[in-house]
């Protein structure tokens, strides 16, 4: 029934928006790893959604980036953030001497960014960010706290996933010692692909970059490297005498030192981690999760050299991870995991007459106090309809209010899953209605 | 140090952005009010930031207004939203079949308005709306469930506030009595302004619209009528008897006794409330903190016959409160509200030696497994300084690890407030901990 008066409806394309049931969920899932944030020291910060295009774009060196949506107002050039780590960045140089350092922050925010939405990508979305920032250094226990975070993260959702680690200046390292660090970016996007390409598309592209077969081979046997921490160096010890091979190795050690005196159970070390190719200096990790036949990438991060080296001289090391909370809520959403997840939005409906309805109200207000997520039905009109909308929504418990009941002060609770009626006063009907979330 | 090489770090004027230990605060706020939304069976959404232009401006004929933040990518001409009310009516008209009617939905979000900024207004800043919006009709007890929400949201936040009713038909009843329709909408104008202006320039200015000494005087009188229902009732039931005016004065009736009925306490019917001049229909309210001296607007909201007028013929009739959140915690801030509350960043310092610290981070995930806040103190080396860390972070407990505690394992939790020392189990530090928490 379309018309020239009325305007349609639309959302914009690959913008995310939940319908409340979702929502709820959705909600639930960031509440629990705000929570687990929280316990592990990190701080809230919520920064501003726009910020100003040069700050933004410092890194691009004020460029656009095409995928930036970016407006002018007035004299203001600014832009929606893309992430959240260069408002971080901006915010901890504009702040370093109020700050305590380390300085350990989450954010939970949408970013924009206008790729061609496609399947599991969106151009707003939730990224769901902990970084810890030292003041001149930061110990690699740090680093540890994050994969710990991560482990912590996961079993709050009840997810199982593994965090894959390594250190990149192992790789670093080794291809300095071969002598070609001058296309080290060009190499590691090679390795970076070694599971999606053959062995020897593989050492063929090493080639151009003109490492011989041997040192080809010798590289990938190294990025394949994956398993416990004590085989690795195992593996690694008599690989390379390179320093910066070396510093990584032993970087890697103190992280494996510390997660396992933490007690993380899921961690795995894999040189094949490499994560992009400029920004990560150190420490590398990704979390997967855990399916029967496959395992899916929802998060990774690692440790940065510099956070704030577009805006002062002062040297800011950190490390971070990252939940791709979107991408994920996503894929669980296609799978069963909230299958057994109560939402619970009205958990008793108060069934009235007409000559009752003034009596529930009292009833609504004194259930509500209690914390109980009560309604009346006032749209439906008659008791006959208020219990089919009761019906149709699936609340699970009806009160029903006759006069009978306005009189005695004992109400009929109906569990409506299992037809069976309860006669109890209104403190015993909000403590069985408690008693049975907890059950869930 | 400012430097070429440099980009100030700076942060858009007008844009909010709390420190960590105010965000705490903030968001604890944001938890408080969206509790009491959930009790009250408001299903959560989260709409978009930005939206189409002709639907974000479908209410201006697609005139951009100067304050609103617009933008076009390739062929897309978006807007920030600048309410929640226009996501949300887009929202329900396009899932208008899939939803329950009355649909109760919160949002709590950032809007944007490109105002010049000013003391207490910005930008960007937090919008925390409810609303009811029922299909075709909505009785008048989802008015009293807005006001009640008020009531249950400042209880909570354990704020003393008075909500202020009105029912704008019953002024445009008089009006219409008096034959002057054709100017309602400047004579709310004048009304609205009665507490700013003298009594005189008021009957002057309703008397170049047309009103009579006499007439402008009743008019007065009317809307400074205020207080309990039965007394404007008393007032009102003479006053006049066009239909409208009746209406309004039936409609505040049903208001008053349901949330009577759901012991509303400081509800007061205040004919003054107006609230701009257009959008609402019936129902009107707003929400005062008080203070000894003052009395603040802190939120406000009403009745409106059509939600989704712009994209649909469907009528929508819905009612909604809103509290000006970034305003109300920026007052807050300013008083002494939050002085009592801890934010409790970090719960434990865990003091370690060089040799302990191994043992320390075992002690650390445990107690973070035990749901408590601890810190390590990596970035501080020696013990001393680690003592001043806590000292100068204000962190309540430091549990001190020397080779006698790893050996024993009973441990030294020191009270850095009290200076009073404590030997006890890991357990019965996670214990003690906690039950101070309770006592906050």
């Amino acid at each position: 029934m379309s018309n020239d008066k009325f305007i349609t409806p639309r959302k914009l394309n690959g913008f995310w928006e939940l319908m409340p049931k979702e929502q709820i969920l959705f909600s639930q899932m960031l509440d629990t790893i705000e929570g687990v944030f929280k316990t592990n020291c990190f701080l809230p910060l919520d920064t501003p959604v726009l910020e100003y295009s040069e700050v933004l774009l410092a890194k691009s060196g004020g460029d656009t980036d095409k995928e930036v949506y970016r407006l002018i107002k007035g004299d203001t050039d600014m832009c929606l953030r893309y992430d959240l780590t260069v408002p971080l960045s901006r915010f901890v140089a504009m702040h370093q001497n109020e700050l305590n350092f380390p300085f350990k922050r989450y954010q939970i925010g949408k970013v924009y960014r206008g790729e061609r939405p496609q399947k599991g990508r969106f151009r707003e979305f939730y990224q769901c960010d902990a970084d810890i920032i030292g003041n001149e250094s930061l110990p690699m226990v740090a680093d540890a706290e994050c994969v710990y975070l991560y482990e912590k993260c996961f079993e709050a959702l009840n997810l199982k996933t593994n965090v894959h680690i390594s250190n990149r200046k192992i790789l670093a390292g080794y291809i300095e010692e071969l002598d070609k660090t001058n296309v080290s970016n060009d190499i590691f996007i090679v390795l970076d692909k070694l599971n999606k390409i053959s062995l020897e598309t593989a050492i063929s592209m090493l080639n151009e970059l003109g490492l011989t077969e041997p040192e080809s081979e010798n590289l990938i046997k190294l990025t394949k490297m994956c398993g416990n921490f004590e085989e690795i160096k195992q593996n690694l010890c008599n690989f390379s005498k390179n320093d910066l091979f070396l510093q990584g190795l032993s970087e890697l050690e103190e992280v494996a030192n510390a997660i396992k005196l933490m007690g993380v159970k899921n961690a795995i070390f894999d040189l094949s981690i490499i994560r992009g190719h400029n920004y990560y200096t150190g420490t590398v990790f990704e979390a997967f999760l855990k399916n029967e036949e496959t395992s899916i990438a929802i998060g990774g991060g690692g440790r940065y050299d510099n956070l704030c080296g577009y805006f002062s001289e002062k040297k800011m090391p950190g490390v971070g991870m990252s939940i791709g909370i979107t991408r994920l809520f996503d894929l669980l959403l296609k799978s069963d995991y909230f299958s057994q997840k109560q939402t619970n939005e009205v958990e008793c409906a108060i069934i009235t007459f007409d000559e009752t309805f003034d009596f529930g109200l009292t009833l609504l207000a004194q259930l509500r106090n209690n914390d109980i997520k009560a309604e009346c039905l006032y749209a439906s009109k008659s008791f006959k309809n208020k219990m089919k909308e009761a019906n149709r929504r699936q609340i699970k418990y009806v009160l029903i209010i006759g006069e009978d009941e306005v009189n005695s002060k004992i109400y009929t609770l109906k569990d409506m899953e299992t037809s069976e009626q309860f006669k109890l006063t209104l403190q015993e009907v909000a403590e069985k209605i408690k008693s049975d979330r907890m059950c869930n």
